[in-house]
Order: structure tokens, then sequence, then C-alpha cells
């Protein structure tokens, strides 16, 4: 297990240690631990891919044209008819947007999405903004699509509805704990239920379709009573604006797409590449469901309700009652919600990890735990969103379209920064390259056609940003728009503390002062005379001949001890028995040592020996002053004493 | 302020501070701090102390009555004319209890009631019984009493029914802020209310009495509904069975007798003297207020019910209506059950510090804070009271006759003890004395007569807890028959930690080691090379040549930053890099540690010098991993070793 090698220098001995971390608990629940070097084989391929990265954003399929048809349904019935134009564009919307985010995926292989395109080309706060919107929105992803899942749950068996919000932080306890062993192991666990979403779900449109071709499709069967539906005619521009209320609605069928850009480095070699392609495929079924299913609402004038989902009656409609098939469909529905959770927990820990390797969020976010995932942000995304879960007692679900607005800003930031990227890439000459940004450019072709795509894309997803803050201003946007400067303001915060704490410690202009050969005075603090004391005495004299024992007096009839005892024990050591009235103990030392620091010459030491009791078990301590505790707490922020602690063990 | 006097040996220095504690938010809550020398001029008179310790047992009369016409009510009409035989019966025991304790007064003038006189002349184990019930008891009383004062007032404004926990808590929160500034400012603050009820009560029953004799007093008008009133003729055992439970239920009044025996040294000079005529006048109020109202209450036919109080029907049948002075009776009631709490205030602090000091509780419970009283008893008092109140949802009320039984246990124990002590004095000739135990004893005349009123005392009280236990059980007595045990065998728990303490850091056969002559190894962890490591690094240097550098390879980039650093600034010394294939930091360190100390020689020393960076704001430090912090947890349970704390701030 040890291997000592002396290196190039005397100075420096090299070992490796086999040292596991202990079998425990937790490792019966995270599984065995890997080895850094073990990297490359926790990386997944397309297969796995697709149903970590995908379940996001194939889950809004599940509500975005019932959100598109919910805002139509304030034009009466005429109104539902402009759910398949509206559901057309924006998949043209998700063209351009995939397309983007192809390039931006081959750009920047290291991933990182829209915050590492925008530090790169727009600078520093751009990247920030993306990166505040992206980081609550994938906090709201997981508690709405969990407990939206479980909403669904609960209204099949009402009976345990007053159970849902443990049930709910059960699901992302579940889903925490999945991660945790891994984004491999994740995917492997969630690929069932995301393939068979997308089986049912493809099967129920492709049938649908048939039987409407072959005019054996009807109309729903006792729809739902719809709320709000529109009477009187609207205004022309009161229309407009319904559509575009509607089409905004619909966009929350994009949130998810950008996970994969942030999550590159899960993917197996070559990865932009699998990256890529997995993008491609899933914005293809994204696509080709959303369009689906909306043309057959139309078709079938489902509509939008509360009481009953679009899916749930398009799925009785097209499968002739509530069958098997019809269960499969609600099943496979409710699963796809709560894994929608799984695609945050694959973004969330990498972007924050990310940011936190930039000093913007606490370094403890790049730590990676046993099983080679971010834990410390596997862990924190599932303890907010538990909270939020708590708050809200689960009862998010009309949170869903609020956090399209943070995608939205994210897409529009990084569709900006790409078309800034090319624009640089033009003004270089085909044989020049740059290293001046953190990534290399180099010239192009079809830079132009690529910065107009990109500059197109961003524009229009500005415009969407835009709808929705107005149309849904009310609704809870405003909650977004204030948390992400927050946010963004707290990034700033944490940035100043690293960068004063590297300036501080920076060896740059360090000029090393002389080794410290002066007077070393030592004080001891004692509270009695024992055998633990005695050890820090005997530990003291190693050190010094300038030894000062400290004892405050509170108890006179304890002083008496002490000084009877030093006098035998103390081997002629002074000792201080300072008075404290009031009967403090903490301050009256302090104000000691101080006294000393004062007096202190250049280049002398003062070391503060506190015998320390240990209990051997830690209950015990509740039966002790924790006077050394609390000693030690003081004594760290009074500069220029170290503290040494002599701990003794009673066996 | 310093005032360095020679003592007669040279190495003591004798200092006096008149360090105040610091002027904050809590000085101002609880006052300015008292000297320990100030100790004299905090305690109370009999005025005050009647204020104080009285109010628990007065409390009582408030519903002792009715608890006795409750159980009446199952014999029919024809019981209720009992209740005024048995509140004479009540009343004699009330005596005899009461000629006890005022023996225990005289004879332990230090305070301490039952523990103490079972302590010294039973054992341990009834003394602890004894202060078990004593101390459940005090914790019932405040979280009872505050409880049901708050029902009183939530019965006449139900509107704010829903406050009831918090306007609880806050009760509780106030008389333990009350009792922080001090035993004599709760006396005072709360004499007024506590006078005001003694006064009302006596009003109350003198018109009453008068009204009677000349006739004018008529019966309760309008009485209330009995719920359980008995219908069938009770066979004679059924019928005696009926009697003894209500006679039980009515020595609730004896409840709060034994609180000043616990809290005598609150009492000013002659204290026994001071504190036994308290407690005659306390006695002498509450028989002559329970007679009063037993007697009044059968003249009146009042009723037991929830619905209204028996009070609420002496007073309006005695002041002919609802009119002012009936409502003073009302809110004189309800005040002095609220401040009942403050009685178990004043005792159970000073029981709990006398148990602490004898080892059965944490010691902390001894430490007497700025105004010299047991801040951590009165804090802890509060707190597990509001827990209760908090778990009960302030519904406690049904526990009102519950806690007698603790009580009676103490009497009984009390008493026993009492007798035993006369049966020893009994022993010794007049001129002989013995100091074998705590407590010097010396022949006493009349022994013999005070030891058979102690012991019939002891056995009347143990009647009447055997009375309780059975009628009781299923009510909930058996919770104090689990609590009392549990309670000795944790004060049992304790006594064992501290006397193993004892024993292991006793210097009576400690033989000195001889002082540390061999090598002074010294270790410094670090994770990069900065101007706080190399703080650390010139400490240790200080303190030996033979200095060892460790880093644990987490990063490979990382340790490559580092083995550069250190060529250019370790001066040389050696560095020790372990990979950690598992990136793993602690466990490492600690066997490479533990290595060492494996290789350790005899009279050799190891020293850690850990590199301590303190944030200049406690909330900078979520932003750190808190290695130095968690390695010190770690290294403080590794006999062998000294932790060297080097701290750097960044200004």
């Amino acid at each position: 297990m040890i291997d000592p090698e002396d290196d190039k220098t005397s100075s420096f001995i090299h070992r490796t240690t086999k040292q596991e971390p202990p079998r425990n608990i937790r490792r019966f629940l995270i599984g065995r631990p890997l080895e850094t070097a073990d990297e490359a084989h926790q990386t997944i391929g397309k297969r796995v891919g697709l149903a970590v990265f995908a379940s996001d954003a194939l889950s809004s399929t599940a509500y975005a044209t019932q959100e598109i048809l919910g805002v139509l349904a304030g034009a009466g019935t005429l109104g539902f008819g402009y759910v398949f134009p509206i559901s057309l564009v924006i998949v043209g919307l998700l063209t351009i947007v995939v397309v983007s985010y192809e390039q931006i995926i081959h750009a920047y292989p290291n991933g990182g999405g829209a915050y590492i395109v925008a530090y790169d080309n727009l600078g520093r706060l751009p990247a920030l903004a993306a990166a505040a919107a992206l980081l609550v929105d994938y906090i709201l992803t997981v508690s709405v699509s969990v407990s939206s899942g479980v909403a669904q749950i609960t209204s099949a068996y009402p009976a345990i509805f007053e159970l849902r919000v443990p049930l709910a932080i059960a699901f992302v306890a579940f889903i925490t704990l999945i991660n945790l062993r891994g984004v491999k192991e994740s995917g492997a666990a969630f690929a069932i239920p995301s393939y068979f979403f997308i089986a049912i779900m493809f099967l129920m449109i492709g049938i649908g379709l048939l039987r409407l071709f072959n005019d054996s499709l009807g109309t729903v069967v006792d729809p739902p009573h719809v709320e709000h539906m529109g009477e009187a005619i609207l205004t022309q521009a009161a229309f407009a604006f319904l559509l575009l209320h509607a089409f905004s609605n619909g966009t929350t069928a994009l949130t998810g797409v950008e996970a994969i850009s942030n999550g590159i480095t899960a993917f197996r070699e070559p990865r932009s590449r699998n990256a890529g392609i997995t993008l491609i495929l899933m914005a293809f079924i994204l696509g080709t469901l959303f369009i689906g299913i909306s043309y057959l609402a139309r078709e079938t004038h489902a509509l939008p309700s509360e009481a009953e989902t679009v899916i749930s009656q398009l799925a009785r409609t097209i499968f002739d009652g509530p069958g098997i098939l019809y269960l499969c469909v609600i099943v496979g529905t409710t699963t796809i919600l709560i894994l929608a959770a799984n695609t945050a927990f694959a973004g969330f820990p990498r972007l924050s990890a990310m940011l936190a390797s930039d000093g913007f969020m606490p370094r403890q976010l790049t730590y990676r735990g046993s099983r080679l995932v971010y834990s410390y942000g596997i862990i924190s995304l599932g303890a907010i969103a538990s909270v939020l879960i708590v708050v809200f007692q689960a009862s998010v679900t009309r949170l869903i379209p609020l956090y399209a607005i943070g995608v939205f800003l994210s897409f529009t930031i990084a569709q900006s920064g790409m078309a800034r990227r090319w624009w640089r890439v033009g003004q270089l000459t085909p044989t020049e390259g740059t290293s001046k940004q953190r990534h290399e450019l180099s010239y192009e072709k079809g830079w132009s056609f690529k910065m107009i795509s990109n500059g197109f894309g961003a524009i229009c997803t500005a415009i969407v940003m835009l709808v929705f803050a107005v149309t849904k201003f009310h609704d809870g946007a405003w909650v977004v728009l204030i948390l992400t400067p927050l946010l963004i303001g707290i990034f700033m915060l944490i940035h100043r503390h690293y960068t004063k704490l590297a300036t501080g410690l920076s060896l740059e202009h360090y000029g090393e002062p002389p080794p410290y050969m002066g007077r070393h005075r030592v004080i001891v603090p004692l509270s009695s005379v024992h055998q633990g004391t005695l050890a820090a005495l005997r530990y003291a004299r190693r050190l010094s001949d300038d030894i000062t024992a400290v004892h405050i007096s509170i108890e006179p009839g304890d002083t008496e001890k002490v000084r009877k005892r030093w006098d035998k024990w103390g081997q002629g050591t002074r000792l201080v028995i300072v008075d404290s009235p009031y009967r403090l103990f903490i301050e009256p030392l302090l104000v000691y040592i101080d006294e000393i620091l004062t007096a202190r010459q250049a280049n002398e030491i003062i070391t503060i020996v506190v015998p320390h009791f240990v209990p051997s078990q830690p209950i015990h301590k509740t039966l002790h002053m924790q006077t050394a505790e609390m000693l030690r707490r003081e004594l760290l922020t009074t500069p220029g004493v170290v503290i040494t602690e002599v701990p003794y063990q009673i066996p």
C-alpha cells in the first residue's frame, strides 16, 4: 500500500494510498466508491443520455397543448382551431433553438451551455444572468415536476391526498439518491420509464392519425366542463394578444432543451458528437409528439380543463374508453412528469460546479463524492426543492409555466453569445487564430450565415421572453425577475470573497518574514488541577520556559483547591489567579491575553495551550461546560495567538 | 483594575478584574450584572417570599373543591354533603405535612427539602426518587398552570382560541425572563397579583359567611348542568371507594407546600426562621381559603361542571351576579393560576443545582448567571415546559391532578427521612454528637414525639399516594410512575460519568511522568501553499526541526501547483504527497498520522500544526470546506497527538 519513492528533489516523498471510504450505510445506499481514474467509465452513450436529458423536455408534451388551449378558450370554441398553427410556430422556434445549441455543443465541448457561451463572448454579467436563470429553472423543475406527478397520483387515489407532501419529498429523495450513485446509474434506472413514455405516446398518436384518416376517430365523448370559456367577440388587438399569450404558454414545450448543453461532460467520447446526436433525437421526438398531440387535440375537440387533462381526453378517445392502453398513457405521463426532475439533477450540479470553480458559488460544489458526481450540488438541489415543496405544500403546479421565462432568458443569452462569437470568427483571417479568450477561435467558413441564424434565434427567443414577462407578470413571473438579479448579486459577493482571499494569501509579492527567534510565551488557562491539565503543562514545558498558568476565580472554594494543588504539582510555574466577581470565565481571560499581546515584542510568539477534555461518548459533551471550545472559538478571531489543544480522554 | 500582589509563594499572582459582562440586549432584558459578593442583598423577606412560594399552593384552591365535588357527583346530590368533612380531613393532612416541613426547614437550613432529608437519612435512591418526582412536578406545574390560565382567558375571549399555544409560550417566556432577573425581582413583580388574589378570596369568603349567618345567602342561581351525576344507589364498598377517590382528588390542594423547603436559601437571614414563618402563613391562608370555599360550596349547592367553575358559581352567588367584584375574583383566579408557575421557577433551579453539585445532573446547572440565579436551570425549565405546551397544544389541563402523585411521593420520603433522623437522634446521649453524616446530629429532647409525628405523617401521605396511584392509574398516573424511575436512571448514569472522570483525572496516586525530552515530530497538513500555510510552517519551525508537511492529492493539477510552490517556499522542509484516488481528504491523513504514531518512541511527542482559515464574517464559513475543523474533530479523539491551530485571517 505504501510506496515511498524519492522524487527529483530530496524533500518530496510521493505515496499512493488505496484508502477506500469506510463501508457503511452510505456506501450501501450509493454503491462502492469509484477511483478518479474510473472517470471515463462513468460516461454515458446516446441511449442512456436520451433517457437522462430528454425526460424534462418530453414531459412538457404532457401539458404544453393544454396550456395553449387554456388561453384560446378566451376566444370561445372557434379559438381552439388555432392550436395547430401555434404549435407549428413553436416547433419552428424549437428548430432554431436546437440548431443554435447544436453549434454550442460543438463549440464548447466541456459543457456549461449558456453560461460558458456568454462568459466567453458577452462578459461576466450576461453569463451570470444565464446561470442564475438556469439554476432557478432547475430547482423549480424538480419541485414542480415532482409535485405535478404526485398531483396526478393523488387525483387517482384521493385517499392519500393528505400524504402528498411526504410522498413528493420521498420521490425527490429517491431521485437524489439515484443521482448520487452516478449519472450512469440514474440513466439506467430511469431509461425504461422514459422509453415507455415515448413508445406509448407514439402508439397513441399513430393509432389516432390512422383512425383519423379512416374516419373512425370521433370527438371526445362527454368532454369536461371548461371554466373560462370566452363568449364576447374580441377586438382585433385583444385577439392578437390572446394568440401571443397562447403562443408564449405553449413555449413551455421548449423547457429542458438546454439541459444537454450543460451536461456534455456526462457523455462518452466523442462527446460533442454523442451529445449533438442526442439533442437532435430529442428535438425530433419532442417536436413530433407535440405536433401530433396538438393536431389530434384539435381534431377530437379536446378541451382544456382542470378536471381532466387533454392527454387523458385524447387517450380515451383514441383507445375507445379507459382500457389497458389508456391506463398505460396515464401511468407513462405521470412517470415522465416525475422523471423530468432527473434532468435537473443532471444539469444543476454540473452548472453549479462550473460556477464554483470560477468562484461564483461555494467551492464545495466542485467536490466530487465517492461516485464521481458533484455530491454537494445534488444534495443541495434535492434539499432546496424539498423546502419549496414543503413551503408550497406540493401544490406548485401553477408554477409550471413560470420558469419558462428563465429558460428563454438563457436561450436568448446563449444565442446572442454565439452570434457574437461568429462575428469575431468572421473578423479573423483564415490562417489566424486567437487564444486571448478562454476558448481559442479560428476562422470558419459560413460564419455569416451562422451569425445570422443565431442572431435571428436570439431575437425570437427574446421576443418570447418579453411576451412571457408581460403576459405572465401577475401570475408570478415577477418572482423570477426578482430571483435572478438577487442570485447574480450573491454570485458577485461570493466572487469578491474568493478574490479578496486569493489576493490576501497570494505569494506574488510575499516577503517571507524572518524565522521566530524571540521569546515564546505560553499561557495555560485552567479551571482545576488534574491529570488533564498537568498533561497540558507538561507539553507547555516542552515548548518554552516562559509559561504562565491562568486561573479565573469564580468560586473562592475552587480557587483555594487550585492554589493548593498547584503548590504541589505546578513545578514552580507561575500561576496567575484572576478574580471574576461577575462569574465570567472567557472575558477576563481574553482581557488578560490581550494585555500580553499588547506588550508583545516583534518576533515574539504567544501560544495558548488549552487542556481539552474529550468525552468518550458525544452525549457526554452535554455534561460539560465546553469552556475549551468557547475559548478556542474566541481565540481563533484574535490575531497573533496560536491555539494548542492538548486533548485528554478518560477511557 | 490590575493589582498584582505577590502571594506567599513567589509563583502565585493574584489579580482582581472588574470585568463586567458586556452591555447588550441580554443585559437590557435581565438587568445589570451582580457581583458574587452581592448575594446577601438578593435574598427575600417573608412578604415577598409568600408571594413567590405560595402562588402554587394557593392556586390549588381554585380547583381543589371542584375536584372533590366532581367525584362526589357519582353518588348523586346527597354525595355533595361530604365535601366539607373531606375538606376538613385534607386540612388535617395539610397540618401534619406542614409540621413536618417546619422541622425540615430548621433541620436543613441550606434547602433541598425531601432530597436532602432523604440523602442524609435514607440513602441515595430514595433521595433521587424524591428529587425526580419533584422535578417532574415542577415542570408539569409550569405547563399545566400556564395552560389552564390561558384556557380561562380563551374561554372568556373565544376569538383568540387559535392563539392559545403562542400565548401560553409567551407567558412562560415572560415568567422565565422575570426569574432570570432574580428571585427578588420575580417576587416584587408578582407580589401584587398574589396578594390581590388572597384579598379578594378572603373578601368573598367573608361576605359569603356573613350573608350565610344573615340568612341572606341563597343557593346558586341557574346552576350549570352536571355531566356525570350518579343515579343508582351505591354499595357500601363502592361508596367508600368513592369517598377515597374524592379525598385523593382534593389533596391536590397540598401541592406546592414543599416548595419553600427547597428554596430556603432564597430567604434573608435568619433564613430558617423566615422560611418557617412563611410556610406557616401560607398553610394558614391555604387552609382557611380551602375550608371556606368547600363550606360555602356546600351551602350554596355549587355544582362541579366543565362549563362553569365552582369559584365562578360561588362568586356570582355571594356577590349577587357578575359585577365588579365577580370580575375581580375571576381575574384574580386566572392570574394566580398562571403565577403558580413562578413557584416552580423558584424551586426547580435550586433543586437541580443541588443535584448537579452532587453530580447527578449536568454541572452547568450549578452555574449562576449575571443575576446570581441558576440561569441554566431557569432556562431549561422554561424550555421543557414550552415543549410540553406545544406537544399537548396547551390543552394539558387534564394533567392537573396527575402530578400530585409525585408531590406525595416526596412528602412520604421527606417525612420517613425525618422520622429516621429523630430515631438516630434518640440513640445519642445528650452530650454526644455525630458528624458521620453530611449534617451533624446532636441529642434533642422530645425526639420520640417528633419521630412519631413524622412517622404518622409519612404513613398518611403514603396512603394518599397509593390511593392516588390506584384511582388515577388510568388517567395518566402511570406516566409519573414511568418518568420517575427513568429520571433516577439518568441521574445514576450522569453520576457514574462524573465519578469515572474524577477517578480518571485524580492526582491521588498520580506518578508524574518525566518531562518530554525526546524527538518532537511536527506534521503540517496543507491543501495548498499560500501565506496562511506558510505562517503555519513558520510556527512549526519554531517548535522543532523535525517537520513533515503532508499534502493529500485529490486533483493532480492542484498537486502540481503545490509541488512547484513548495520547491520555492518550503525552505527544504520534507513534503509528503499522498495520492487519494477516492478523493478522500481526512481518512488518508489520519492513516498517515496513525503510522507515525505507531512508530513513535516513548517520550516523543507529535504535534499536528493545522493552518486554520478564519473568515472575517461567520457567513463566509459556508464558502469553505471546513477541513481544518473536520480534521481537528477527528484528531481530538486520537490519543497521543496535540493539535495546534495557526489561525490566519484576511482583514
